[in-house]
């Protein structure tokens, strides 16, 4: 896909070699004062230089009065001043050479002030400038160390590098996502909170994600588009080689309305968005639960089928996955003669060797090794879920190794369920950093598993690859 | 509701006296030992007797040869002793006396031992002993301290004194949501899983729950039952004094059978099931999630109505409260023309005072404190939902005691919704502590209410009281 320049300039946005940040502060509780540690904290290698007229230092590094007076090259900046001081220090960038540009400042378009913000897009296009809000949260790339989001750490926390990157009209909304991610293990590629998009909108960014190496999972939150035609097509074509999740709010009547008022973008019926989504292959998500949900199952490799085998130390826990499973149209998988001899003849008697394979409350890590093994070898299986009750005496931490260990071998698709407190979510946590997708309940994982069965039939053929292949590793 | 003498025993489970653990053990990983040290460390107030015919002495206290030996009076007994010794010891707790007995021991009708399980039933019916189990996970009142849960704390926490009641034919199940209560901040009155249900069944526990006094809602995960016009008759009446929240598992085709392997009950259809619980007004939940999400909700005020404001310091999270609140067949409540007055007089001239009331990311406690307190004023209001987004840099935790404050006036339900990471579930716990049902989305917290409001309607009609009233007052 040929890329527009304002579009390669993003490069600028999320892995800059040196970063400017206008509106640096030495008040701790300011957002010009967040960003630069951030940075500092954060570990990032290029330079950064923080930019205030009345600061001869801010947090250990020198400060400059402009943009304009930086020694060395400056790749990218962060704008935090007053809106009507945005028009000239965005002037200064393009006249230093800045590529990127994120404009956290709000009061433009989203308060009425349209033209201002028509100025300030006129200047960032007219030097090519890739510039994401204004009236945004900020950018992250966990990879370069880049961090623009102006909230504290302690209050939103930043997730470990992954293939999930998720852009946001939302800022709340977005960090949100990111708060949770970086507490539940899941990884992340980028995020962006876009804002206004008065240079850079939502299909700019889904053209250089779909492009981006990094990105193997597209997640968004919108809640209305200028362009709705040009955000399908473009959508269509990236989901041939990467799935997109999204969350599309003000579908209801009033929740139009409320988004009208919040970021003054026309929303659509929630029918009509829905049946389009179809059309483009995106995979639409009902609540935020969902988007968080659906994203962290795609970097899988593909299941063959619907097929499901499922492994757990609670016959409940089983019961309720089946149900699950039906009630998304997945299929049960009838285990091979093979499979029920070797089970046999390793699990205890009292274990009934069928599916759902209730390896029984006393089980411990080798039981669940023995049952692994067996589905992962047997072809009337597409995909595992195994389901961990951390609760029973014969549980340990080893069966996370068991389970982890599986997944890496990138056969089949494993998918982990684990309910309840403390301790059930600390191996969770493990888990789901290794790269295993691990829901809450059954219900969660069958309907995420469901969506990805689903994508992953659509993928294979169109893109001719054998199922069991990564999706990964056709780009 | 004249309670039969074996349902009446319960108190002797539920809040015994003295309690006897029959195969107490010196071993830490023994189930025998671990609920020795669950009453011990629980700081359970009456005598505990451990009966062991080898040991002198277990976790400080003197040990028995058999319950016959003990000196004083055994209101209840815990039974852990292989299933063979089982008909021998219960038999000699009849003939000391002992009310109640949890027969933690499996080995019976589960795997196809009905003989055994006839036979232990008719001991504890000559007697008139009020036993649950066997092939059962025990009983906990955190109340009473009583906690025959054989599971170490450190892995299935304990939750805090609350007036959900919860009854599980799982014992996994039931430990999984029980483990999540502790976790959340939600509490319990009483737990019981039931397991084969030899003596008592769900009907008997479901008559003695509606008479206790600690229990306000009552909780019920089911996989069969065996007498279903029974159960829907007893919740009929019960549930226009008490709400019942219940999930059916085992509904789908290949789950009903995966039920009947696992605890030999038969199940039906999900269609005849959904029909028969709207007739009894039970609350149906289709999923663990809406198990745990639904039961902390009832303990609010009676809504006067389904008119909902919405108070939030993030827009995006207002577009999705509004679209649930649809979904669910609430209505957005129109602000009162005094109310918008208050609003504009108090809250910053950008801010937009309509509901959903968005009170801007830069808001702190106090502004919520002006918001909760006029929709609290406001007539057109029958329920306030409150988003909290802990991640920005205005709040800090003392907008947590605004709501607790305006909660514990019970004036209207007001529920709260926190999506994030560490910092904001630390808070949510905080919350749901002190009563304020917090969910982590819009949709989950809109799909409780309207559960709710739909339930307060039924039961201001019928008791004749008036909106606004506590469903407990009415007992």
């Amino acid at each position: 896909m040929a890329l527009k320049k304002k579009v390669k300039n993003l490069d600028a946005v999320f892995n800059p070699s040196s970063i400017a940040v206008i509106g640096a502060s030495r008040e701790p509780n300011k957002i010009g004062h967040v960003i630069v540690k951030n940075f500092v904290d954060g570990g990032f290698s290029g330079n950064v230089y923080p930019i205030n007229p009345n600061a001869e230092e801010i947090l250990g590094l020198p400060a400059y009065k402009s943009v304009l007076d930086v020694p060395g090259k400056v790749d990218s900046a962060v704008i935090a001043v007053p809106a009507k001081a945005v028009a000239q220090v965005l002037d200064e960038c393009g006249r230093k050479g800045v590529r990127g540009v994120v404009l956290i400042t709000g009061g433009f378009s989203e308060v009425g002030n349209t033209e201002e913000e028509k100025k300030i897009a006129e200047i960032a296009n007219r030097y090519e400038i890739a510039l994401i809000g204004p009236n945004c949260m900020g950018v992250l790339t966990p990879a370069s160390r880049v961090d623009s989001v102006f909230l504290p750490i302690y209050k939103l926390g930043r997730p470990r590098v992954g293939g999930i990157s998720f852009i946001s009209q939302s800022g709340a909304v977005g960090g949100c996502i990111v708060d949770l991610a970086a507490r539940a293990g899941v990884g992340m590629g980028k995020f962006v909170s876009y804002g206004n998009a008065a240079v850079i909108d939502e299909c700019d960014l889904l053209e250089y994600l779909a492009s981006d190496r990094q990105t193997e999972i597209i997640v968004v939150y919108l809640e209305g588009v200028r362009d709705g035609r040009r955000l399908l097509e473009v959508a269509k074509k990236i989901t041939r080689k990467k799935p997109i999740v999204m969350l599309k709010a003000g579908k209801s009547a009033h929740g139009a309305e409320a988004a009208l008022s919040h970021t003054g973008s026309l929303a659509g019926s929630a029918e009509a968005y829905s049946a389009a989504f179809r059309q483009s292959r995106i995979i639409e998500a009902a609540t935020l639960e969902q988007l968080f949900d659906f994203a962290k199952i795609f970097d899988q490799v593909l299941p063959c089928g619907k097929r499901i085998g499922i492994v757990t130390n609670g016959g409940g826990m089983g019961v309720l996955a089946v149900d699950s499973l039906e009630y998304e149209g997945l299929e049960l998988a009838e285990f091979s003669e093979e499979t029920k001899k070797l089970l046999r003849a390793s699990l205890p008697s009292y274990a009934n060797v069928r599916n759902p394979l209730d390896i029984i409350g006393d089980a411990d890590s080798s039981r669940y090794e023995v049952a692994i093994n067996a589905l992962l070898r047997d072809e009337n299986v597409d995909a595992i879920v195994v389901v961990i009750l951390f609760q029973t005496a014969a549980i340990d931490s080893s069966v996370v190794n068991i389970v982890i260990r599986a997944s890496d071998l990138r056969k089949k698709p494993i998918i982990a369920v684990c309910t309840g407190g403390e301790y059930t979510e600390m191996h969770k946590r493990i888990l789901e950093s290794y790269g295993v997708p691990s829901y809450s309940s059954p219900s969660s994982a069958m309907r995420a598993l469901a969506r990805f069965i689903s994508y992953a039939e659509h993928y294979s053929r169109y893109n001719k690859v054998p199922c069991d292949a990564p999706i990964k590793k056709s780009k």
